[in-house]
């Protein structure tokens, strides 16, 4: 039976399987053939597992992952997407709600005892843009549209997909900007996506537009977004950023039109059994030799 | 031609109509046939409009309405009802999604420029029990089963309407409100209604679910919730009171499980847009003796 390198988060799913955990890292092992983790920590002990098959990544993103290394080695990796979707998505339309509902705005007469009504503005009829189409933008999609909100998403070819109103390519993104009332990053971090939203691309947006990063945090270049955002833009809501965490001076922090969040967006108490899930689908089916899910090489 | 008597807001609406613009009060008119607005203001003129036929109200709300001195007088009544559904929509789950995402958490993070990320919650898989089954329910429920929320709607027959997943008869709240994460009262304001939340009521609910009140203030008997607030329920969100304003000293203001808001959830700035199709649509409908929507009296 596979031996399986589990964090010490997931060890419910430890029943079924020969299980090793561990917490911060782990040391030699020669008959572990499957690892569950970020292999940020793990890369410098591959020599460690001469019996390494398959890397199960508990992130989404992958980036940060020497695949060449691992691909050298004969070893599989398989990423977590789909399992922060849900509570993301959740995190866009709450915070676009709590923008265009004036929540902030409540919650300080609150705090003052201050009745002050004043007039809101809706979600409704309004038109959205993703950069990228997959399941973070598709489940934001399908929220937004109960909305009555117009959803456009893109991806490499433009291939529709039923859970936006309209797919365009990514390379007609300087054509499509001008016309949205909301811009939603999604893109994973590549040589493709870095600085995608710049001094350039952010001018073509909407005067009034919100822009929002939930992608990576090098898509947006942040110095362009501060030279524009005075004068350009609505409100930016970012929860990922070029450096992280964003450092305690960055103007950012106390600009009047943003709202930032420290990478939060995915977490959420049901992660873990989803992730769990998952996970333990694919190990099945690994073992099994059938098809697994989220293959990344 | 019937001549209209209509508030200033909504002078947009005249081009094809005899008529009369009116502030606060109007003074007396022979002629006018129709009057749009809130008779609580326009109900001691009454004598004043000799011709008067039909009154459309700009709100959904009728129980300020002195219908019985108006049928009387041979007068029809309609209301805005649909109206406000949107933006009470979009309120109930912007607010719903606030409490989930933390998101006065990460903005009092943000002032003092701390990145302090924590795991937050997830309206997905959770469930809404609606007191009423009309259009703000409608909306609210629509847009909540997107999140991959279970709803449930109560009318007085228990007649299954669409939008929900599920519809009770009212007369069974006592059964029904164990079993919810959400209780969201959008029932009008009448005999039946009066403090349908009160002490025994609220006690059923589960001791961790979130209650919303968008309806009428005395739908919940305030004494009742703040006695049972500091060991029951997560969290209240209350638009509505059963003083308004809710007075400074009110100890509802400073409870740290109750988000409160100005009687708002219905205002934003599409429902002029909004109110004049309806009530021109009506007026036109009415003049040429066809079927008009929304009748009261």
């Amino acid at each position: 039976m596979s031996k399986i390198a589990l964090p010490k988060m997931l060890e419910s799913v430890s029943h079924d399987y020969d299980c090793v955990y561990y917490d911060e890292t782990l040391g030699a092992m020669d008959d572990v053939e499957i690892v569950v983790g970020y292999p940020k920590d793990l890369i410098e002990y591959i020599a460690n597992y001469p019996s390494l098959k398959l890397v199960h990544l508990v992130s989404a993103g992958f980036d940060y992952v020497d695949l060449e290394t691992l691909k050298n080695h004969g070893v599989e990796v398989y990423n977590a997407r789909g399992v922060y979707s849900i509570p993301i998505a959740e995190y866009i339309v709450g915070h676009l709600l709590s923008l265009t509902k004036q929540i902030p705005y409540y919650r300080d007469m609150q705090s003052q005892q201050l009745w002050e009504p004043q007039v809101s503005h809706e979600l409704f009829g309004k038109s959205a843009l993703f950069l990228g189409a997959g399941d973070i933008a598709q489940e934001t999609s399908k929220r937004l549209r109960s909305f009555g909100v117009t959803t456009t998403g893109t991806n490499r070819k433009g291939n529709l997909i039923e859970t936006f109103d309209q797919v365009y390519p990514l390379d007609s993104l300087n054509d499509l900007l001008p016309n949205y009332d909301i811009v939603i990053n999604t893109l994973p971090a590549n040589n493709h996506t870095i600085h995608i939203l710049n001094k350039q691309t952010l001018s073509l947006m909407k005067k009034d537009a919100v822009l929002i990063n939930i992608g990576r945090g090098n898509a947006l270049c942040t110095d362009d977004l501060l030279e524009i955002l005075d004068n350009h833009l609505d409100h930016v809501i970012l929860d990922v950023f070029e450096e992280e965490p964003l450092p305690q001076n960055h103007p950012l922090w106390k600009h009047p039109k943003a709202t930032l969040t420290p990478h939060c967006s995915g977490r959420s108490d049901a992660i873990d059994l989803r992730l769990f899930n998952l996970i333990s689908k694919n190990i099945d089916a690994f073992i099994r030799k059938e098809p697994v899910e989220n293959k990344i090489i």
